[in-house]
């Protein structure tokens, strides 16, 4: 036996593997993590929400009182506690039974896949889509199909012509990632009577929805229809994304299958974590804490469009989101924002393409700008910064 | 539309979903968790273990001084300065890069699994193995081939016999769950040479390893062979299990696809968990703290041990742990563990049948019994019991 076969075992991959790659999105931000860039790509909440002194004292206060609990192995399930509060605090009738606290929402995305795609079984998905979705379901190798959206929503009509067949839909719809598009009650409304109507199960993903500015956003599918949907939600948007919770209400039906998933991927998060956010969250923290992030994330929403109504070349169009992190750009015929990046970067500003969003038949005019991690100050000089980009990759091609 | 027809919609579940099933042991400590009984069923560590103080100040010192890094979204590597800390405390030269931190050991099974194994694929694992790993596997539908082994550890003549095609060996060698047993260093070499001539890679769990009682184990199978192993390792023994933190030392050529699956499953591990534990062990913490997780558990050990030496009826058999927190225990011929379980309870003890442990071919007569998680007191008194209930168990049948 020579040297090198000690050391060279044949690792032979999944086949999955081969349809893993790396985000876009984490790549990018590595490019643009220079120093004195301001990005608009990352979704990242503004430290300035995190509530830092509460946790402090919520970790004092649980390693005092039931460290050993907090520290100890605990139920795959989720602490009960935990789950009595995220089943009260929703707007339809949730059993605390039917809670399941999940690693981040991500792990959510994970098991659904886990629980309900084959190979090749067919996935809808809006157009665009969260790309961490199309991400936690890529191992599990569907046919993921792109609806027809628009400002509104889904559109029903391609919708059903895609639906025989399909696993389920997964949309996000509130202050959705990437397009911040709000789906209207209207649209929801019909959407939930024709995926009754198509025995259509649906996901549905809302990690944003608390973060509304004039008004909170129409009553969730999940709410219309319980037993034809499973629910994602997160802990990372209102209070902090570090802790890594987030959780999934499940029709009894999946529930059991689901938690095995969760049992298999991880055993339970981290029982500390959702001892400490019970704490903090426990005498209604979250109605005096919310607000506050909403306003804050209004006012640099509110910068960001006024400066791009300033500063904007004709051609350029975006929209006006209701709430959560992001607006969605689109370039004049011709542009490509993917060839625009470098040229942004070069003048200190970052922002995410559109096309890494798409499922398939990207539109390469599109980019999403974050409006949540920049101040105000730099909100303004990085739109200002990115329309002179634009100007030039125009004037250029 | 009828409502019925709203209510509900048509799930359908993913194939593997049916292979995923509750684990005995959950279901076994759900039984057991009566008020009073004397529990070696489970591997939970001794909450008198868990250094809640120290926990306590990393808290209060992490939210101060890195608050903000610590609770924002992060690396799905992990955090940097943990990762060092991992590389440097292994028993051979491993490259922070090749550390990826996993949301406990269970989830760096999990993505293992996603990497390595399609529907279909030859797994080998010992004669028993550890049921978590089982279940972390179970979703990519492997064909799991169990290896004869004895206490020294795998047959290396079966190993041989059944290695054609095979995409890994599971092992846990040191103090293994559910036996207790250690690989001998002869064997570890033997079974070493072999692997790399079979061209057989190797995944080496070792959560227990640190548990010595009076010499380490010896060296681990991937410091032999460090481009043909993953190894998982965990901090949930030697500091807490609550805190869900675990690591995978992987190959290069591992590492991207590994990677990849991890920020799929859940974008990172807990940030602010990561710079706890960091905080807490950079001044060579566990140096000074493991030794007496290992003093108390060979003294509940020893008291384990001299309790059946003193009240076994004869025929009952069971080895001699170096490390770890399990007794295996065999019971006469034409007694079975799973009949005697009830028997026990009813007594005030409860254990976990062997028979959970086994990939095929279990051994009825089989049971694990966990020394760490009762006083000596209570193992003791719980020893006696369960031996009067197999006395019983005999005599009736």
């Amino acid at each position: 036996m020579k040297m090198n076969e000690l050391q060279n075992a044949p690792w032979v991959m999944a086949k999955r593997a081969q349809k893993m790659n790396p985000s876009v999105i984490r790549e990018i931000l590595k490019v643009t993590e220079k120093p004195g860039i301001i990005s608009f790509a990352g979704g990242l909440p503004s430290p300035k929400t995190f509530p830092i002194s509460e946790f402090s004292a919520a970790c004092e206060k649980v390693l005092r009182e039931s460290g050993d609990a907090a520290l100890q192995y605990a139920a795959s399930e989720g602490f009960v506690t935990l789950r009595e509060m995220v089943a009260a605090a929703l707007p339809w009738p949730v059993d605390p039974a039917q809670v399941l606290i999940t690693t981040g929402s991500q792990q959510g995305l994970d098991l659904v896949a886990k629980v309900l795609i084959d190979e090749g079984s067919r996935v809808l998905v809006e157009t665009p889509t969260y790309l961490g979705a199309l991400q936690a379901f890529t191992p599990m190798e569907p046919e993921v199909v792109s609806v027809a959206s628009d400002a509104e929503g889904v559109d029903l009509d391609d919708l059903t012509a895609k639906a025989a067949g399909a696993r389920f839909l997964y949309v996000l719809p509130n202050f959705q990632n990437p397009t911040g598009r709000t789906m209207t009650e209207e649209r929801r409304a019909a959407l939930s009577s024709r995926a009754a109507e198509l025995g259509l199960p649906i996901v549905e993903d809302n990690p944003y929805g608390d973060l509304w500015f004039d008004t909170p956003p129409p009553l969730p599918l999940s709410a219309r229809n319980p037993e034809g949907c499973v629910y994602l939600g997160s802990f990372s948007k209102v209070l902090a994304p570090g802790l890594r919770l987030g959780f999934i209400v499940a029709p009894k039906s999946l529930y059991p299958k689901l938690l095995q998933a969760k049992q298999a991927a991880d055993l339970h998060s981290p029982g500390f974590n959702q001892r400490m956010v019970a704490e903090v969250i426990k005498d209604g923290f979250l109605e005096r804490h919310v607000p506050t992030i909403r306003a804050l994330y209004k006012s640099q929403c509110d910068a960001m469009l006024a400066a791009m109504q300033q500063h904007m070349p004709e051609g350029v169009h975006w929209n006006t989101p209701a709430g959560g992190m992001f607006v969605w750009v689109r370039l004049p015929e011709g542009l490509n924002a993917i060839e625009l990046l470098p040229k942004a970067v070069d003048k200190g500003v970052a922002f995410v393409p559109g096309a890494a969003f798409y499922a398939d038949g990207a539109d390469p005019r599109t980019l999403r700008l974050s409006f949540v991690t920049a101040s105000v100050d730099q909100i303004k000089t990085g739109i200002a910064a990115l329309a002179a980009a634009i100007r030039e990759h125009a004037a250029r091609g």
